[in-house]
This record gives structure tokens, C-alpha cells and sequence, in this order.
């Protein structure tokens, strides 16, 4: 099986079924069929069905036939919150508080990256995905997205790439600095105008703002109108500490935080993606619900560095929540496989200080999995395409394999999937109708090379930036 | 390398020297050799140093040499809080209200098992430990302790095992009711004789108690009479929910809950290991403390059923702390690795409820190192042979490939191992001077064998005790 498949590209138009899997469709009637199959041709899904009925179905065109022998077929998952530049940056600001982390760390680390560095970062990073079983993510915003446009198209995955944009704030580096807000405007459309839409539609530019703290409000307005006139998305980190919300409260003249203000700017709006979203009171999460605002949810910086956003009343009232990894500094591990197992857990114990006691039955198995494949596509505006296995949507997907230690025995196939999952089960990832991944081997590159270009650069990038990692415990 | 480790067992008494690796001792020091070497010879630990030193010192002896290429080697792991006999249970009681967990599942589930069963189930859940990092584990209390018994000495690895103790409580199993005081004391006593110090004393046999709403005055006073005959320990669930904690005050005439009343009778002793101890208060850790009591912490299960333990505030008041996975229907996964993340993430979280923000630095990746560790052998009081790695105690230790996409770059070798490792890179595992694992292959049984087997004994025992799981999503 693995032989056939690492002989792709196959003819065009072969037509591939992928046959005898347990399909997890997460389509919008939630159907699984126990022993389906998935055909595609060129890059898209061109049916879904029962296994018999397929193969004697598409019999008569000489199919390429790949029998799943059980195992798992579900759409790839999305990661809608993944600082892609920051990976060479992991475990340089474990344990510390939050201006050692962002002074004295993550900023001098970013602004002495390089196009190369972002490169080669978003190369490293993409091979965490890829075995994590993610076909698409969204860029929370790094400086040198041309370097994350070219490691992308390598990687073979889907990506919608944003600037880091900021054109105020307190002690920002040097070369942040006064940035005007046309230059902002400008060098996005730029970057627009250069990668939108390449490596055969798998790269979509967004506009970015990195928080409001760093934004002025002609730079949040012109961001607002410049995504409207390309039709694409926003991405910003919003409401993320609670002094973030009394900066709003004491600069802005609202009575709460971000959200109200960004509704009263008419910033909220449907192609908005909020990463974090914790300190937001109940009114907000109307707001959010009302404007069609997507939420970027990412438990493990969450309590890491955040607090508890309040998820389970979001699903509530209907807003569309995603997961997301966040960056290395703020996380360490970008697998969205343990996002969805933290996501579950952290929001059942949350309960505790709502009610007194956890609540098991909070953000079942079938949400978080939602979360991670449809709600993940909304997100990122994508959802016509990718989120789900069914007919015209893009041949996005993973195979996973349950049949080990870490899986065994399988007794609710939808829970087992949320919680038991590791990277290790999953085997295989298609993209855009083409092997990324087949049997754990990644084909789009040398992981080896990967890794020691990712040391080299990130030892010098340390060096140049000046920060240096206090050891721990008594090397010798 | 791994052709040479399989060869084992190599002649009796020759000198293993690992060398070349990064070792990290925790030891009372706390040293960290960047260039290391351990030593053993049989069961034992004979030197540890740098690796130059090491190798002239021992050179004379012919030693077997393993180069580790620069590899970390660590103490063994130890998972203070797991129901092995629980494995064949994963995935049937996830997302469901407590006493569903309880009634409709775990206790049919339980009263249902064989000691074949329990075999089967040690067997697959030794898997996870092993592969997980884990050369000790404490059993939280299960049916079939011969069962279990069985399958650690095939399994290889070490073990403090308990038989699961009630004599009261309502709507228990019929099976289970009406077991006397005496019967419960003898039972215990008699699975001692038979396994206490077996497999090369890699088995001890401990006293159990499921917890106090299960347990009459007189069980708990001879269990601790008896754990005290036998110089062994007691290891109980304490203070898991608030209930529990009223349940106590309203029938047993304390003022706060299970801690303060296992006070008031003398329980809490250095040779008590309380599991999970959530719901406890400042006086109730200080008790804790001044007794000596071991509390081994079980984050996934504390948040998806129980609440937020006062960790912290434990360590600081100098309570040894370890680590538990708790079983597989209350967490889905048996890994000490993921619940070292969890360990630190939860607790930073934890502090938004005390101090309006998450604290990064709250539980430092080197005190959970210690936790998973050092900690699990004084929990177990097993610490005067394993725990660390240093001269005399028994060779248990772990091989941690770090060169790999979930770890890169290793910019803090600590914070890295707590915050980064998955189970992906934990590559070989010894245990008593034996390789149990090398290279990833674990050498003491055969995993696809105890797979079908698990399949079989877990599909035969739901049906047996009537338990069904309802589907999720919409199967066709």
C-alpha cells in the first residue's frame, strides 16, 4: 500500500478510492459509515458511500483502489491559531512571567528573524502539523510571510498567511516601531497581491492585527475596509488579559474591553477570526454570536498564560469555535490532536467554579472533533471547500490507524478519536488530492535536513537577539 | 546499538556503561551531566559520571559500551495512581454525569471481570506505561491482584500492587456487598504472602482502601493496623468530590471532610499514598504535610471529573507530590508524559481563581520532573532504590531521543523533557538492569498478540455485564 501511494503523482484524473474505513464524514448530518469509502479525483472528492457500493460504482473507470483495511478516515483537522515563525523559538520563555516572555524574549527573538528564519520555522513547524494530522492553518502573524508563503508550498498544505501588524505600543523594538498605518495597509496588499490564491489555491493571504494595544484606531478602521475590498479575512488576538480590557476601558471610553470596542467600530464582522477570546463577559459573547465572529480557542496557552475562556457559553449561543495551538513559546507542543483532548478536559473542569463540581458532560467528544475539522474551515473562511468529506469539497484528509496501544480497545469510536488519539496513530495525510504523508513518512521534504537547519538557525538567531536561556538544575 | 541491547541477557555480572548521553540524575543535587555515563552491573547502578572519566575507570572490566549519541538518559518514571484493571474499559463512560460513570458502567464493568481479565488488562495498559516511560507504577486497587500480578512479571517493569477494598456503601455490586471486615483484612494478607517481593522484587503488595463512603470504621483501623504489621503501604482515593467531604461531616461528626476525620484515627501516616485529595483546605494541608502523608496528583482526571487540587500550595507546604494517570476511563490516556504537561498547565491555570491571572511561573518544569520521578519513589517508599539515578540504586531508567520534530530545537533541556516529549521520543526503557524496551520495540511481549487478546476479553466482558455504549454522530 505504501509503495502505490509514494508513486504519486499518479496520471491525472486517476480516479482514487480509498475503501474499507470507518469515514467520519462530519458532514452537516453528522454521518459515518462504518465501512465507507472516499473517492477522488484530481483534488477533489467525487463521492462518498458505503464500500460496495463505491467500488462497483466507479468499477468501470479503473480506479486506483486503496483498501484502508479498517482503519479511520476522517477530514484533516484545522489549526486556526499557529505562529509559525515562533517554532525556532521553543522553550526559550518556559516558566516566566509575562513581560520577561514578551520584552526580553519573544520580541527580540522576532525582530531580528529573518525571511530564511521564518522559512525555515514554518518548515519546522509544518512537519509538527502534518504528523498532528492538520491539512490547513491559519497564521497568527509573523513578520516575513514570504518566507511562510514558500515553506508552505513545499509543506503541500493549505495556509492562510498574515502579517504581524502593529503601529503602537510601549517598548517595542526599534525597527516596530512608527510604522504608518498606509505602510501596514500597503505591505499586506502587496503581499496579497504576490501569494493570494498560489501553490495551486492552497495559499490564501489574510490581513493581521496583532492586538489592540498595538493598534491604533485608523489602523483597525483601514484594516477593517481593506479585507472588505479584497473579500478576505482578519486575524487578531483579542482579548487575551485582563489588562487588556482596562487599557481599552481607560483609553477607549467603553465600559468593558475589546470586544464592546470592536463591535462599536464595526470591526466585528463575520471575517473576523478571534484568537484566545478569554476575558469577554457575557454581553460580548452575544456580540460575538450576533456579528458572526469566529473563535479561535486554544486551551493550552490558555492555561499557560490566559485563564479559562468562557467556551461552553459560546457554543451556547451559537458562536463558531475552533482550536488552535498558539505559537512554541506559549505552548510547546502544536498538536492540535492534544488541543482537542485539552480542550475537552479544561472546559469540563472549568465547571468546577460555575456549579461547584466539574461537569463530565460538557463539550462532548462530537463538539471538540466539530471544533477541529468543520468549525476549523468556518474559521478561516473556507468552509465551501474543506471541514468535511463530501462530494465537490477539496480531497483533504487523515487516515488513522486505532489498532495500537494508545487507541485500544475501541469502544466509541467519536470519543476514542478526541481522547485516546496521539500523533502516533496517524499514518497518512492527503492535501489538495495529493500524499503529504503516507505510513508516518513525510514526502514533501528531509525531515533530518529540516531539523538540522532548524538548529543552526536557531542558535544563531538566539546569539544575534541576545538572549541567552538560564539553565536549570546543576549542569555539569 | 539495538542488535547488540537484544542480545540481553548478557552474561551475568558484566559492566554496562551508557555513555555519551545527557544525563539527568535527579538527584538530592539535582546534577545534570552534559556528557554523562551510567553504570551497571546486574540490577544496580555502580557509577555515574562524565563519560571521559567513566569509560578510563571502567575500562579494565571489558564493559559492554552503549553510545547514546548524545541522547538523554533519566530516571525511570513512575505513575503513582493507575487502575490497570480498567484498561479493557477505555472509551466506555467518556462524557457522561458521575454516577452514570459509576453505576451503569465502571462497577458492572468491575464485578464482571475475570482474573483472566485482569491479566489481559495489566498486560495492555503495561503497554501504554512502558511506552510512556514508566518502570513503576502503584495499582490504585483492582479485583484480581493475581491477575495482575501475572502480567507485571511478564511485563517487566515494577509494581506496588493493590487489591480494591469495600465493606459499606450503597447500590454496590451484588458480588461485592457484605464482605466482612476480616475477609477483607485475610484476603489482603494472603495475596502478601503469596507476592510481596516476587519477580526479582519487582512486586510489593499493598493494603487498599477504595475510599472512606465505601469503608466502615473498623476497616479502616485494621487496614492501617495491618499495613503497619506488614511494614507496607495503604493507598486510598481521598477527599475526590465535595459530596464525599459532606457525606463525612453529617455521618462521621468532623467539622471539614475525609482528610480531617483519616486524622482524627490515626490514618494519616508516611505510609499512606492519598490519590487525588482535591477537596481539602489550608488546615487539611497542613495535616497533610505534618504527617507525611503522599498525595499523588491526577490532572486529567481531577479536571475531567473531580476539580482543581491545591498543588501548589501542597508543595510549598512541603507535601510530596508524584503523579498519577488515574485509569482509563477517567483520562482515556495512560501516559505520565502527557500528565507532566497537563501538571504544569492546570496549575499555572489554576492561579486565574486565586489571583485574577494564570501564574507561568507556578509549578516550574523541574518540580514536575521531580514529581514524575524522585517524588513517585518516596510515594511508593520505594526511594531508597529507585527515583534517581546514582550509585547503588536498582537500574531503572528511560533513553529520550530529543532530535526529532516534537522536540527541536532544545533550546532548555529541562523544560523541553516536561513541556515538548511525547511518548514518540522516549526510544528504549531498562528496569532492573533489563532492557524492557529498544528502540522503540518493547522486548517482553508480543504487542499485536496482547491487542487481539484485549479485543476479545473486552468485547466478551461489556457483553457479559450488560453494559452498552450508546453511538455518537450518525452511523450507517
Amino acid at each position: 500500500m505504501e509503495e502505490e501511494r509514494q508513486q504519486q503523482p499518479l496520471k491525472e484524473n486517476t480516479v482514487i478510492v480509498l475503501h474499507d474505513a470507518l469515514v467520519v464524514t462530519m458532514d452537516s448530518q453528522n454521518r459515518v459509515y462504518r465501512n465507507g469509502a472516499v473517492v477522488v479525483r484530481g483534488d477533489t472528492i467525487v463521492a462518498v458511500g458505503q464500500s460496495e457500493d463505491i467500488i462497483s460504482q466507479f468499477s468501470s473507470l479503473s480506479p486506483h483502489l486503496i483498501n484502508l483495511h479498517g482503519q479511520f478516515l476522517l477530514p484533516g483537522l484545522i489549526n486556526t491559531h499557529v505562529h509559525t515563525s515562533q517554532q525556532l523559538a521553543r522553550g526559550i520563555a518556559d516558566d516566566v512571567d509575562l513581560l520577561t516572555w514578551l520584552h526580553d524574549r519573544i520580541w527580540p527573538y522576532e525582530s531580528n528573524m529573518t525571511e530564511e528564519d521564518s522559512y525555515i520555522s514554518t518548515l519546522l513547524c509544518g512537519i509538527e502539523l502534518i504528523r498532528s494530522g492538520v491539512t490547513c492553518f491559519a497564521e497568527a502573524g509573523g513578520q516575513h510571510v514570504s518566507g511562510m508563503a514558500r515553506a508552505v508550498e513545499r509543506l503541500g498544505i493549505r495556509a492562510c498567511l498574515t502579517q504581524s501588524v502593529m503601529d503602537a505600543g510601549e517598548g517595542l523594538p526599534a525597527s516596530w516601531a512608527n510604522r504608518s498605518v498606509e505602510e501596514c495597509i500597503q505591505s499586506q496588499k502587496d503581499l496579497y497581491k504576490k501569494h493570494h490564491n498560489t501553490a495551486d489555491g492552497r495559499i490564501r493571504i489574510w490581513f493581521g492585527l496583532r492586538q489592540i494595544m498595538n493598534s491604533t484606531d485608523h489602523l483597525l478602521t483601514e484594516t477593517r475596509d481593506a479585507a472588505k475590498e479584497l473579500n478576505t479575512g482578519i486575524h487578531m488576538h483579542v482579548a487575551e488579559i485582563p489588562y487588556e480590557n482596562k487599557h481599552v476601558v481607560e483609553r477607549r471610553g467603553v465600559d468593558h474591553g475589546t470586544v464592546t470596542y470592536l463591535e462599536k467600530i464595526k470591526l466585528l464582522q463575520s471575517n473576523l477570526l478571534a484568537a484566545h477570546t478569554v476575558w469577554v463577559d457575557e454581553n460580548e459573547v452575544g456580540l460575538l454570536s450576533k456579528s458572526g465572529v469566529k473563535v479561535s480557542h486554544c486551551p493550552a496557552a490558555a492555561m499557560h498564560m490566559l485563564g479559562f475562556a468562557p467556551i461552553r457559553e459560546m457554543i451556547d449561543a451559537g458562536v463558531c469555535v475552533s482550536l488552535g495551538t498558539d505559537g512554541a513559546p506559549s505552548n510547546n507542543r502544536m498538536s492540535i490532536v492534544d488541543e482537542m483532548y485539552l480542550a475537552s478536559l479544561i472546559n469540563k473542569g472549568r465547571e468546577v467554579f460555575k456549579k461547584g463540581t466539574t461537569d463530565p458532560t460538557v463539550l462532548p467528544a462530537e463538539t471538540v472533533l466539530e471544533m477541529a475539522t468543520i468549525n476549523g474551515a468556518k474559521s478561516v473562511l473556507w468552509d465551501k471547500e474543506i471541514g468535511s468529506l463530501e462530494v465537490g469539497k477539496k480531497a483533504d484528509m487523515i487516515v488513522v490507524n486505532p489498532y495500537s496501544w494508545s487507541m485500544m480497545p475501541v469502544h466509541d469510536c467519536i470519543s476514542s478519536l478526541v481522547y485516546c488519539m496521539r500523533t502516533e496513530n496517524i499514518t497518512s495525510l492527503m492535501c489538495n488530492g495529493h500524499w503529504i504523508m503516507v505510513d508516518k513518512k513525510i514526502l514533501t521534504l528531509n525531515e533530518e535536513e529540516v531539523m538540522i537547519m532548524a538548529k543552526n538557525a536557531s542558535h544563531d538567531l538566539l546569539k544575534r537577539a541576545g538572549i541567552r536561556v538560564p539553565s536549570r538544575m546543576h549542569f555539569l
